[in-house]
């Protein structure tokens, strides 16, 4: 009468990876099991790295495993991030006006744990400095490091690393990564990121007081990566750098610097503290940019299973990757579709941004777009380009190049700014399970913070 | 230096739920603990409780916590559902035209363990019947039930207790319910929803023929709670029941179903199961009204806690509660603004279509709104909805009436359909912990047919 239904069973990952094929279907109940997640989850935790997807909220999770799906299997495969989540976190702040957090509030309750208003930088709101986790790392005699690809001052970094009032006074953080001293050292021992611009300026180079006192200061992947000081700077652009999709060969990517960074603090014997940040999938959210979005995704994930294979060997490493809000109001499906595809997004080569700076400049539109995107685009399509061409202006032709992207994809927004969503948090590693099911974005600063306290 | 970092500090719940206070602090390893956790999860498992919030994606469980947050607290309240967060599940259908679900390829995934098209009730691809998990339930002599506020056949319920090649046959699927028998009975103890129109037909009276069977037959909520039998038909509405807050005091909310439902199956020492639908989040979302959504939300958490009571008591009673997809492309906070306000959307004593409606026949439109919008409206509002009203078109009027909400609260909307993010899982009881992490929608038939099987 029935099919058989195991016809398709797969056993769902989550507990493949904790319970044995045979004891699931034995019995639900298995000491060994239990014996062999407590050891796992037991190790002496020496090294933690902490991932922030910038705006990588459930949407550009999952869209970013439908745009990476094998077609020809019938299952959609896995992202790394898939493999590891443990449950959710809420990202609310604590501001006079508004109840959607920015970038800053929530990186700031993620590295001191408090709430407090947009725009803090590891501040709390009555402006008082609060210790951050990084900083409580380094008291702790551990190495430190920020890695990002916006402005390595950007918000995110600095609520790490800094103390303003404001997210905007770049320069002053970059300062505090200076001038700050914890036990007489300066307090983060690998940075590297955009935001040259906020070290070498008219009142000071920072890149020059940095090498004074040993660091290297690199400005390209190659001598990044032949850097062999175990301080570095490395300052990879003006502003943000280049999305992943936009690269040149000198440009180091999210997975280089997170590699760099691990190589260079896994030299301490009493551990360290690292910071990554997938900054530009939220900008390219407010952008409404779903191919930058996915570039950055990629990057981003790269990053993460870089983190995730060091701390596989280590051992002593704990993991955690999470995003600080969604952005954009992204949507996977639009205007009543039943479909989402990954495809109009591979296809192209190049951001919109991108491209559009291109045709700005006075390349032939319809070249320009030839050459950039992958996919046999409509007369209407090309004609649309055309027309936001005539105005010279960059941010039309971007938003013409990116609305073929979300009609063929059919991807939604509703917002140039960010949604209050709850955001996925994955773990992996020693003290994983402290993180799971829904938490709160300070939750994560304390969890480190007790890590850290009891010497573990 | 630095401010007290612990003023704030408030545990994650997840892992107070889990770890003694002084056993996080103390130390991450504690054996006690892991037996704790252990002890909980193996006891045997002889009730399920199946519940999806159809169309309750991670946005309207999040902004469902926004609305229902105590503005005299700092902290925003945890709702039922947070506490027992586990992961997510995938939801993407196998259907050759489109790659975002409808909720009966969902149904059946959940049901019977197996990807299908969209619109199969309890049917492969090729339209053949593969077993579900009440079906397996009835099987192993267990009681069953189904709960919905949509018709008792529509297509959440229905893929898990008929087979039909498409959801748009609710008669055929009604008929399932009473001719198809497993080991000589009718293969639901339980049906409580709306939908007369299914059962009472000029072909045929289900009603009198479930009657004949020994079943009660109940139509308002008196007799439903009077009722000693164990085998009850309860149809509340011809088509879908009101939402929550268009309900007059004849009608039972879905808690009191869920509650009589239990009352009912536990009587059987075999055990039950038992599935339970919030229909109308979902349909609240295609309609893009955010009051009807959560006031949906508030009929499912009421519901689902109804569900988590019982196993307390209980403790051999798994429940697990998950959504079959997103529904409208909902965000909290929309068009640049860093907020989203459950007080406009508290302020609605009936739901837009409600209003529309009253309206549509004539009401003074004025009057009606001042009478079911406890807010003080604006002219420009108040004059909107009069030139929708100029229409005498119902759904011109319900969208007049709903753009005030959106406009207020800040919420977005991106589509009239379905979404393809992951939605969360949560579960309690005995081997919920096999239900964590990243998992397919297919998963949870086949935990669940693997707890039958083995008999716990």
């Amino acid at each position: 009468m029935f099919k058989n239904r195991f016809k398709k069973r797969i056993l769902p990952v989550a507990v493949l990876s904790t319970v044995a094929l045979g004891a699931l279907f034995g019995s639900l109940h298995n000491d060994d099991v239990k014996a062999i997640e407590a050891k796992q989850n037991d190790a002496k935790i020496k090294n933690v790295i902490f991932l922030i997807g910038d705006g990588m909220g459930v949407s550009y999770t999952s869209a970013y495993r439908y745009l990476k799906d094998d077609p020809s299997t019938k299952e959609v495969e896995l992202t790394e991030f898939d493999k590891y989540l443990v449950g959710q976190q809420k990202t609310y702040p604590e501001d006079p006006n508004q109840n959607v957090t920015d970038s800053a509030a929530a990186a700031t309750a993620m590295s001191a744990g408090i709430k407090t208003y947009n725009a803090a930088i590891g501040v709390d709101n009555d402006g008082s400095s609060v210790e951050t986790v990084l900083e409580a790392a380094k008291a702790k005699g551990k190495s430190t490091g920020l890695v990002a690809t916006s402005e390595i001052t950007h918000a995110t970094p600095a609520s790490y690393g800094a103390h303003d009032v404001n997210r905007k006074n770049m320069n002053a953080i970059a300062d505090d990564y200076y001038d700050e001293m914890i036990n007489g050292e300066h307090k983060i021992d690998v940075l590297l990121g955009g935001g040259k611009s906020n070290f070498v300026r008219p009142d000071r180079d920072l890149t020059k007081e940095f090498q004074k006192e040993g660091y290297s200061y690199v400005t390209n992947k190659n001598d990044m990566l032949n850097s062999k000081n175990s301080h570095i700077l490395g300052l990879f652009a003006q502003g943000g750098m280049p999305k992943m999709l936009d690269r040149d060969e000198s440009m180091p990517s999210l997975k280089d610097m997170t590699e760099t960074a691990l190589d260079k603090l896994s030299k301490n014997k009493k551990g360290f503290f690292l910071m990554v940040e997938g900054s530009q999938i939220d900008w390219a959210g407010h952008d409404n940019d779903i191919v930058g979005s996915m570039s950055e995704m990629e990057d981003f994930e790269q990053a993460f299973k870089a983190a995730i294979d060091f701390a596989k060997k280590d051992k002593h490493t704990l993991v955690v990757a999470t995003a600080d809000h969604s952005t954009g109001g992204f949507s996977i499906g639009a205007k009543g579709e039943y479909n989402w595809f990954g495809a109009p997004i591979a296809a192209a080569k190049r951001t919109p941004d991108y491209i559009a700076e291109q045709i700005a400049k006075g390349s032939d539109v319809e070249q320009t777009l030839k050459k950039y995107i992958d996919l046999q685009l409509t007369a209407q399509e090309i004609q649309s380009v055309k027309k936001s061409a005539e105005s010279k202006d960059v941010t039309e032709i971007d938003n013409a190049i990116e609305a073929i992207f979300d009609n063929r994809s059919f991807t939604g927004w509703t917002t140039g700014g960010h949604t209050g969503e709850d955001v996925n948090v994955y773990a992996f590693g020693p003290g994983s399970d402290l993180f799971a099911g829904n938490i709160d974005n300070t939750d994560q600063a304390k969890l480190i913070f007790e890590i850290l306290k009891n010497g573990k």
